[in-house]
């Protein structure tokens, strides 16, 4: 049996870290073997390349994206995809839906590009489900900000953030794998809503 | 008056950098202001791909082909295209030739997906010339031993180099901004030719 492919999205300060934990912790007592890995990164290479995206000096917004899917087509032919193929469950914080909303979005580039380089990179195999955890930016942001020096990505202004915001919403309302998650609530409802979704998920035929 | 554009493609060991020194003491000698540049990398963040790319460990075909568009497209942005605005020749070791010949060629990878990924990054936007230095494979690895070790591609088989000089013998047809030019010859008789034809660029209109 194959496992499932589970993906965490949202914009900084609503949780993701919190909640991924609380997943691991429900894959733990239901006795499912998982993996837990991030983007850009979760390989070698996508290490590297995410450490050059936020931490490096000027990178033109084709050199990004094109970096955002060089680390993403390593990730899931060295890491993703063998996992599933043995059976186990993947919990990726961050995947394609981040890079329509921080690239397409946030930085506005042509959506239709970012949609050619997903077809390349991952054509039909899509998570699972999708987790998106939603609250308004600003309160996003002074959860964020708690955390300390801000890097490239982070260190975008009010308006872009809204624009990813509403770029993950969008893109929520136009498939079904996608969970919105009502982030302002307090946390045992957060968390009640997201256990619901895993035990929907555990139960739905592959 | 902007400046002209120029690569230098071939498979290893045709005598690029000799010849690239010979096109940069023409250059000179004729008082053309120039920059000498090479793929991948010419940025901060180029190098720090192509170090990735050529003495990484293991790099998935979708990641290497889009690393390498990744380096390009800030190797325009940051360095080729400003130095042919304000005038400047740029004389450029490999550019999108070489990621057709190795990725298309060598790993036989879809060269539709290569051609996207050009229109992606530089459309319309071509070398004015295009010297392609070419030799047998056997002469050319031949004299790229003599350098000492082999790098992540260079370690490449022989049927591997054939269908690499193959696809740009290939594109040369295609193509007028293309010279082919013998590298079995002598090194005057390489370097007479490639004078005329920087002579002819120095005098064709823009």
């Amino acid at each position: 049996m194959k496992g499932r492919f589970i993906t965490i999205e949202g914009i900084e300060g609503v949780g993701k870290t919190t909640n991924i934990q609380f997943i691991q912790d429900w894959l733990t007592t239901n006795k499912i073997e998982f993996i837990s890995t991030r983007e850009p990164g979760g390989t070698e290479l996508g290490e590297q390349l995410r450490n050059l995206l936020l931490h490096g000096g000027h990178v033109s917004n084709n050199a990004e994206l094109l970096m955002m899917f060089a680390a993403r087509a390593q990730h899931l032919d060295e890491v993703i995809k063998p996992a599933i193929e043995s059976g186990k469950w993947v919990i990726c914080d961050r995947f394609t839906d981040s890079t329509y909303a921080y690239q397409g979005g946030g930085r506005q580039m042509d959506v239709a590009t970012i949609s050619q380089l997903e077809a390349l990179v991952h054509g039909a195999f899509q998570p699972h489900m999708t987790l998106l955890l939603d609250a308004p930016v600003e309160i996003g942001r002074a959860r964020a900000a708690k955390r300390g020096a801000a890097d490239r990505i982070e260190a975008e202004d009010l308006a872009f953030f809204n624009r990813v915001r509403d770029m993950f919403l969008n893109r929520a309302k136009q498939a079904e794998r996608f969970q919105i998650v009502d982030a302002t609530q307090d946390l045992s409802s957060v968390q009640q809503q997201i256990q619901v979704c895993l035990q929907t998920l555990l139960e739905s035929p592959q």
